[in-house]
């Protein structure tokens, strides 16, 4: 059994038929919205509906759960899907899975489904996630409710029991939270470097020698800039494991709670991680595309003119050139290091790696 | 118990005594072929076998099926496997397993094990796919037999009742179908623009000006060719889209099925996407190898040299070079961010991220 | 229950007092560890807390394993955990799940957890692998311990029965064994080939002209052995293929076993495959900054000035053009290649994949 009439419900029916079950729609106007759904599917009042059903999902907002209160006689003893969402993360004191589930308590409640979209329901789950997570403090509606979702195509996850509805409630509503800090950081360090590299290679020669160097900017000053943000990153990688093991041998025991800073610090370390490999790998490719430059190939040619018209033969300097090789040789070592860091990052690849294996390549 | 004696058969005993179980096989020449199974394996004739045996794997081709209708009796009440594949897609009207479920009213027919090759049955799960697809009308049996590939080490996927057979049956024959149109429509794309651009930078000079520059084929034409492809299946990315909104917005309404010609489209999304990117990577190797050429150095040496003989100090065009500056900064860009979208596109991240994430990402 | 108050006791308690669970912590000294423990859990004998608990978490060495025997009374019937890592492959002939239960003969022992790290359980499974390895030979014991994994936050894998505790127990010992032989071999031969390179391009100018090449051994003598070292590794890839065909033609069956050098070949084929591309994309990599280098530079300008003192104005050499061309394209094509097999690789695409779509890729 379906209640409700909008996108959620409709997507939800069509994706139930399809999987072969018998529906059953409740609508309070049932002759207008009946065209709105597939024709295997059933769509009556919503007493009627209730009466047929075994298990119904509450297809309707928070703020109309209490319109179904005169059907509370026919709702007892069925197993009650809510899969509501909210606008803002913990905006009500309780979940809307505590608030249904206290409004009938003949009734049990099982929360799942929020987290797929209707689109993703209609469609079938391609691309994306397929996971439904699902929590109840009855085990055995859980358990109904996690082998419609395995025939519907997506991938039941126990969430262990109602209390756990509140974050289920909230992950839809979730925006890369981890990324947050680690990316204003990258974005933070970019720009001082980028402005102290600008002042010194392209404004001081400007006001010094009144050289135009503006050229400069949109590849070398950015290509000088990549590495510093990249390497300062990659020391806030192992900075805080330091700082931890500092704060341990201080308390004297390693039964103490760090810090909240640090704790933040120590779970972000994965993404700033990350942020750094990125930062690393576009300095790379940054300084492949110099030489491809114009301006590459006309200092080249002006050089070699000079060179030909003093009839100065030989402009070989060792020094420049050992360091040159020694500087791009570490360079590809380095990448190619945090390539492999990066790689083993992959949750797949992370997967089939133990705990030894993990920490041995970190 | 299995019966029959072939590749499968044999491999399928192996694994069954590897993994703990104890096996018995029927065949009709059980002296013959006894020396093909491992010894722990009890080989006799196929009526002893189903008598010893509780569950049964059918690992004899759809034709010899009705050979087995004189063990109707002894395999009454018995769990019968059914491994087999087809050649063809769709070859027979009903399933294999419905078939032999047909044949044999009296058993449980359950349809699993068929998408697992003999060779990964006997070497292992180690590379490619370690799931087993197992459906049937009785959740009993169909729980057995997803425990006993459990304990063979692989992973039981329930795709729910007897009617998935036919589609579990075309899986092993399938070869990359969402692959087929986006990889076509690349190739046929390719063709186009490397014609173009053949005529445009080799046969057009060479027909005016008599100036042979076959020596571009290799590297320039399809270096200039690749970015076009890669620019027109990105917008064909997008394109449906906008098609799709344009719909809902005519007939006014967003419950109207799409034709099937746009829903085909919007589904392979994603693999034209990934060949955007594929031709996008390419361009980029490419660019970055043209210093590498002889062809290259001998230009630039060339001018080097012309200037020197007619003494002119500078050659450089101020526009040219902030074209070619800021021609190569969007490209890396772009290029950066078209990874993070083919990176979110790899099943694993895809799995970690929710709708709106995923969404925000695209 | 928990006995024990060693590190991963105390992390046990802590996430299973985050995960709902009543924890009740038996110890030889109650009042002096209690402080370690939450609040919540309660820290009393060890007599009294397996009185209480149904469930018992052995968090304690298998050496202290027979201190337990006094509790044997209090033990029956109840469901011991075996938690223990051990600190060497294969140390004692039993593993030390069937030792304990061959202490406790009236108790279900169920092997589970050691895969994962102190650090792991408290901080939760954020990174690393998810995955509880579970054995025991009662499975209604090992569903309640899956189930208790699953309400942790770990994804409890079912291994089947006592039996497999011993390779369980190894597990977490076992550092990348299926990488140590290929990578040795790709280091033996990288040396070989390098000392070859080294002779030719370096010493052998040297001591032939006493030109002095050594700025040559960073970059050039690295980037032509890269190409030697990934084309070996690649033609091992394919051999044990054609040896295995060989063999079993020779024998004229397929049902005869591989010599143990062959088979161990033939499983190591993915990670001398990796390693052969990653030898090709550092080639790459080596190849693409080959201009960016001074050396590279400098010796364009002397052969510029050399022509233009010499007022030689063509040095075009088709021969040597097309040569390069030809070259640098194929690499990049067969880089492309050996990139979407080293993608198909990853498990979470290689489990998307069936045999026949794996084997066509491959």
């Amino acid at each position: 059994g379906v209640l409700g009439s909008g996108d959620f419900a409709r997507s939800l029916a069509v994706r139930l038929v399809c999987s072969g079950f018998k529906v059953v729609v409740g609508s309070r106007n049932p002759k207008r919205k009946a065209s709105l759904f597939p024709a295997a599917a059933e769509v009556t009042f919503q007493a009627e509906a209730v009466k047929k059903a075994d298990v119904i999902f509450v297809a309707i907002f928070r703020e109309h759960y209490s319109t179904l209160c005169d059907l509370a006689d026919v709702l007892a003893g069925k197993i009650l899907v809510d899969v509501s969402n909210n606008t803002e993360i913990s905006h009500h004191k309780e979940s809307n899975a505590e608030y249904l589930a206290s409004l009938f308590p003949a009734c049990t409640v099982v929360k799942g489904f929020n987290v797929v979209s209707a689109w993703t329901l209609q469609s079938g789950a391609r691309d994306g996630n397929k996971q439904v997570l699902i929590c109840s403090n009855n085990q055995e509606a859980k358990r109904t409710v996690a082998e419609i979702a395995q025939v519907m195509g997506f991938t039941p996850v126990d969430m262990g029991c109602m209390s756990s509805a509140c974050e289920i409630e909230n992950i839809p509503l979730r925006l890369l939270p981890a990324w947050k800090i680690p990316i204003s950081l990258a974005l933070g360090l970019f720009l001082c470097f980028f402005t102290y590299n600008l002042i010194r290679q392209v404004i001081h020669p400007y006001i010094r020698e009144q050289k135009n160097k503006l050229y400069k900017i949109p590849i070398e000053v950015v290509n000088t800039t990549l590495p510093c943000v990249s390497y300062v990153m990659l020391s806030l990688v192992y900075l805080p494991g330091v700082l931890a093991a500092c704060s341990q041998l201080y308390y004297g025991t390693k039964y103490r709670r760090f810090p909240d800073w640090l704790d933040q610090w120590l779970q972000h370390r994965k993404q700033i991680g990350l942020l750094s490999f990125f930062c690393a790998a576009l300095h790379a490719v940054y300084s492949l595309c110099l030489p491809m430059r114009r301006s590459h190939r006309y200092l080249l040619i002006e050089t070699a003119v000079k060179q030909a018209v003093e009839k100065k033969m030989t402009i070989w300097v060792e020094e420049e050139v050992w360091r040159m090789e020694i500087y791009i040789s570490v360079g590809i070592i380095a990448l190619g290091l945090l390539s492999l860091l990066a790689i083993t990052s992959l949750p797949s690849i992370a997967n089939s790696l133990n705990w030894r294996e993990f920490s041995f390549i970190q």
